[in-house]
């Protein structure tokens, strides 16, 4: 591992990769791209860049080699095999994987650098295309702190921000699935109140400003904080009457037939909660059974 | 009717009654109060409201009883029968119904009045006790625009402001269930994430920072724009990467022994746009089954 | 009460009201009808009825009224009211409620009747119109047993069997709704099995086949015996053995665009019990987390 | 490949492979066995058996290897690599594999047994332990139709009886799986049953004869029929009236405090057929819900 990262590679140019290997280009790093397409690398290459024909050759002589591929299975198949990165890679070198992928895989890649005696840092993105393009993206990273550090430069010429998370590259793949799942069940929480919305008679415009409202309201931080200090007693709205607006939204939802999906999982979350005797805690106390469920005391 | 609200009739002095009534009395209206229970009409009638022993009672003489109750069954023992307040009302009188029923028994009780000669008002509540308490509640109002209009010094005694929506009081209770939905998914949406995250191994302290960094995120709004608009291509993400995004969610659920039910409804969701040929489209078109689900083209 | 049950009041003559009320005036009965829409009494004023206009008329004079009705509101509307049968029923007088209702409704209904000196005899039906046309019926009548035995012959003429099940009526309407849950459950569950063997490549016939053996393989009743007596050590099966499958089968629905929302429910039970603990018990122990959230130990 | 087939390989001892073994080794043939944990091969050693240190030594010399192992990742392991039974098959060679795999998992081994100028025949087992050690296993079989043939004695061996199924070996996991799937949603069904009737105060023998009663009615047979053929009018019991049932049903799931998880998930089919018209049809017609979300029509 050197201290002054100068040469570096690039795996995957697609909508994320291109624009970050770009910033990397134009920050003055000496770059190396490889897509599996070929097509792709042209805009790099008539930039300054260097063309590699596999991942092997993309990693060899570099300081650090970045992946910025699809899933599990591309990371894998760019790491590992003949033409994979690994046996491109000088020992001591540096892998950056900042795909999405699973915690177990990203875990399974550090331990792979580990008997290999190179190091992989976990490094996903936060951000879509045009904070790529912009380099205003987020990353959290993990791996060695000394690497990391290493790699201060490099971070900063694609990420608004790096943010330090640790050793366990675990960690940060799962704080991203936290975060898109935060996300996607957002946008579907948008799609069943348009919807019911709609069908009840009340105009989209309206039901947009609805939905901000409450995502900017100042209570939605104390039920966050509530949760977190797992606090439930006193009642600010009883479990009891809190069980009775949900059969309301189901009941208004069948009379305007319109689905309510997460209305009746929640439905039976308090009916649990009330079988359990807790009708007088704070109808956030449902969060007690998410915790039983996953065998949290 | 009268344009100069000066008696006023209030059933209900619960945990959002008695603050309300306190604020009606505080601004000099004539008060006359019931409560089921007698007991809780103690620190009204010390302060000078006059105590009734059925709504009837308490609805005899005034120009407008509002009612803070429990739900739909309450509302209409309240409103009907010997001892109901509509027994009481005079012709042209007002009812101003607050408490959070089922749009179709909003609609009855709009009905039961213009049969009998008097007015209903919808005006459920936005905001809790403490908001109650310091008469900053937010009111949604339905019905008749001129009797509205007579109530304003009324509405004004106990809420921050209130707003006029048309006459059909089905939707405003439509809006409150609608508010109520939003609230308690998000209950449940952290309830799920902490869990996740505390067996994943992420501080509850972060996990909470990560929560509200997302419900302020400004792509909230884009996407809440976007679906309103039914804008899903070209993508931003698409359906097929996102629905990657969602197994791997639910292959880090099982591996950490926390279930995401949400998670699991959000793949259906996925699986059927996949199945429909959305998978260029962008992730956000999700909303499309919601859409056809419930009949909407 | 009479012993000798010869009058007999008939409301609701719907689909399985005709045949139903055809068996009685075959066997023997004097037998009054009503129906709100008169057309439909044509054909057994034509076979000797009586006809009345009402539901009070149809309980005057008779033994025995029996409602085969819709569902909960017009069971209580035929009943209550200046026009409903409590009006025209005289002391002692029988009323056996066929219809599908709610178990509160039932009790309510008892209640009623106990009130006003007269009996309510819930007996839910069980067998569509074809058997009742052939008087194959079968019927689980609950309340006051002299009261039962006293309508034996009235229950013969139209039924297969009746049987006895004590003398609480929300009990038989629980029972009703307990078979038309595993039947309508059958229904989706032979919907999602169709639809995934179908995108499977499996020919619909084999997939019939499939389904039959399965639900008439003896080993489905070792399983209804083994929940029963909550037997689950030691494991003919292992839960974690199973939820490997129940994995299995949610990737196979995902490969094949056919979302399987049964095993995505399940899913959820199996982790619950995993995250407890339970890995070496029987799959079937899965049945602990259904009595675990509604308060059974 | 031979015709006489006499020499066996067989790798994985566990509940369900060690009583194979022993059939296969009582029928006389030739048995090597190969088991990760050894002390597992002891009583068939004892038996006659010969033991093996890998897989790739129990499949040299062998015309048949079977593998009756845990999961898609056990069977790769013990096919490929330096000790897999692949390095071990001579050109010809036959491998049975009787797990519960994936249906794509079972694709990749045919296809790799193909490049390497051997057979693969999947063959799951249908059965539970005590069948295995009775010889009274089904196996649903694909493959080469040859290859299966040459085996017939050694499937006799240890199956009541075996049925061929074609080529495409995805296809008898996917039935696999399908029949796996019936059974665990009976027997969450069974659960939610027994819970729901518990505490409505029916007792458990009564539930369970009540369960047996629906799974061996008659009427199961034509609602299979009815959804092969797509009949669903004229209706025998209408949509609308089915969802009211399910409405009832939930209804009294939230009196007697038990979620009825799968009355949730219908709850939905039957809103969305009845947002798109369906009302009419009969109640089994929630079956195109399903067809539709799996993209068919």
């Amino acid at each position: 591992m050197v201290n002054n990262i100068q040469k570096v590679g690039f795996i995957g140019l697609g909508k994320m990769g291109n624009p970050i290997a770009k910033n990397i280009l134009n920050s003055g790093f000496d770059l190396t791209v490889h897509n599996r397409t070929p097509g792709k690398m042209k805009s790099l290459l008539d930039a300054g860049a260097n063309g590699a024909t596999s991942p092997r050759e993309a990693a060899r002589g570099v300081d650090v080699v970045i992946t910025c591929l699809m899933d599990d299975q591309t990371e894998l198949d760019s790491t590992l095999g003949e033409d994979g990165l690994l046996a491109g890679l000088e020992p001591g070198g540096i892998h950056i994987g900042t795909a999405t992928i699973s915690p177990s895989c990203a875990a399974t890649l550090a331990e792979i650098h580990r008997t290999n005696g190179s190091h992989y840092v976990a490094a996903p993105l936060f951000g879509r295309p045009d904070a790529a393009a912009a380099g205003t993206l987020l990353t959290y990273v993990a791996g060695d702190e000394k690497v990391i550090k290493a790699c201060k430069n490099l971070f900063e010429a694609y990420s608004r921000s790096h943010i330090y998370m640790g050793d366990d590259p675990k960690k940060v793949n799962s704080i991203k699935l936290t975060m898109n799942f935060i996300l996607v069940c957002l946008i579907e929480l948008f799609s069943q109140t348009y919807t019911f919305a709609e069908k009840s008679g009340i105009e989209p415009e309206f039901t947009q400003e609805l939905i901000m409202t409450v995502l900017q309201h100042p209570v939605l931080k104390e039920y966050a904080t509530r949760l977190r200090l797992q606090e439930f007693e006193p009642a600010a709205f009883k479990l009891s009457a809190g069980y009775k607006d949900v059969e309301l939204m189901l009941q208004a939802s069948s009379d305007v037939r319109a689905p309510l999906i997460f209305a009746s999982a929640i439905r039976e979350k308090f009916l649990t909660a009330l079988a359990n005797g807790m009708a007088e805690k704070d109808w956030s106390a449902i969060y007690e059974i998410a915790r039983t469920n996953a065998g949290l005391t």
